[in-house]
């Protein structure tokens, strides 16, 4: 094996390692934030990576964008104002706008260059972020959220590790400031890292949540370029359930179904039956 | 990165990695079959490796082996015979022994040093063996299933990938020996590789299985050392459905339930609700 040809993450405290065959470099910049490369991998296509760690690919995005995007939009009654934190990218945009009845997407993403990045390699994800509906914001999500005198349906949290810039957005403070900015049936999404490596304390990720929201579900979906693939997310709310499918959807969904590549309501119900595992990691049974 | 130091595992036609750090080799033999190995790793404890194939780990052996043996046992009424076909390790046997009802479990494993290695370095998963209900036949499964004149409530293929002398264990010829071999309300479980990956054709095993069972469903759960972590399998019948749960067991089940790692009946019900992706993949959706 010839290291060299290989792009390779280590992580877990450097006892793990995941990586993909590069066939060609296609991009590297530094900007203000990280270091930003894409490469062409034969396993999962074009490969985003951010300080050499794996954010985006051809072979798996779908399934990251499309349950950030419907599972919210199928359970919140009425919601007509979304905000995304981080994910430049766009992709989970473009799941967003596929629901008509929204009114506003705002996305907050601290690193235009992954926004200009992601237009030139990823132009599938990125092809919602010029919606008429969309606003893009370059700034510091917290700081953002802080400010705005505007309330949010949904608040979607698409962002790194809890490293660096991105510690902030896990933070029972940060948290406190997305439901005090969220309407009475609104509902906040995170991704929240790997339960089997647990590298990050998963559970004081949940236990920070749980300072701050009356109802915290998690589910699960594989991640193929995440470190150890299988990756928690976080439902939070003060009213709105995660299994309770909004009826008003179904005609809709119907329709929509044939172009998803991951997502269906049933999966949705059955993601968030989890297993004796994961309720453990997450601190919700002993 | 000195990849000496790594146990790295190369995989679909050598386009992904997946490795460990390895803190010592315990042990390694040739046995008629196979390359037996064992490292102790930094991230996932002791890990067995067949022909330098991730098989077993400390930190996610029960994920695969609650799964392998609870699902049938939980649905398969009147459950009394139970046939595994590999699985030298001994960590299904384990679990299905914890269902008091059942009155014999076969294990069939073509090769005996397996077992032996499994005896010395995962006592925790061959604790099983030694239960009075259990019988080790060291044998080729398929050819021991063609010559048994015993019929099996529940079938539980362990096999490794469709490679060599596993290979077998995924054609329609031996489906249809295992169904033959099945009680009217009989199931067969199976590993049916990476639906992500996709290396060795899910959709052909599935047609194989289809072609022969008149229920054949998927599910999926993570397995952290296996390739691509994201592993699915089959759960096949003529009658009997994975979704009905047995309640006969309720009362069972709530009492082993704080015993297990894994497994519970609403995760159970839930991993049978699968993605689109996975649908398209094992042919079930355009």
């Amino acid at each position: 094996m010839n290291i060299n040809e290989w792009q390779l993450e280590q992580f877990h405290h450097d006892t793990y390692v995941q990586g993909f065959k590069v066939k060609k470099k296609l991009f590297e910049t530094q900007s203000k934030y990280q270091k930003i490369t894409v490469v062409d991998t034969e396993a999962v296509g074009r490969l985003l990576l951010l300080d050499g760690k794996t954010m985006v690919s051809d072979a798996d995005e779908f399934v990251y964008h499309e349950l950030m995007g419907h599972i919210p939009l199928m359970t919140v009654a009425n919601a007509k104002h979304i905000l995304i934190i981080g994910g430049g990218d766009g992709g989970i945009v473009r799941e967003v706008v596929k629901h008509p009845d929204i009114e506003s997407v705002t996305l907050v993403e601290i690193d235009e260059e992954v926004v200009t990045v992601s237009k030139e390699f990823f132009p599938d994800c990125t092809s919602g972020l010029s919606h008429p509906k969309v606003k893009l914001v370059m700034e510091d999500g917290a700081a953002f959220l802080k400010n705005s005198s505007q309330l949010y349906d949904v608040i979607i949290i698409d962002s790194t590790d809890p490293e660096n810039f991105a510690s902030t957005l896990f933070t029972k403070e940060f948290y406190q400031t997305v439901k005090n900015k969220l309407t009475a049936n609104g509902i906040m999404m995170a991704q929240t890292e790997n339960p089997f490596l647990d590298t990050y304390s998963i559970k004081s990720i949940y236990d920070n949540l749980r300072s701050n929201f009356k109802n915290v579900f998690s589910l699960s979906a594989p991640m193929l370029i995440y470190p150890g693939v299988y990756w928690s997310f976080a439902y939070c709310s003060e009213n709105t359930m995660p299994t309770k499918l909004r009826e008003d959807k179904t005609a809709f969904m119907n329709t929509l179904a044939p172009s998803l590549k991951w997502y269906n309501p049933e999966w949705h119900l059955g993601a968030f039956q989890i297993s004796n595992f994961h309720k453990r990691k997450i601190g919700t049974l002993v």
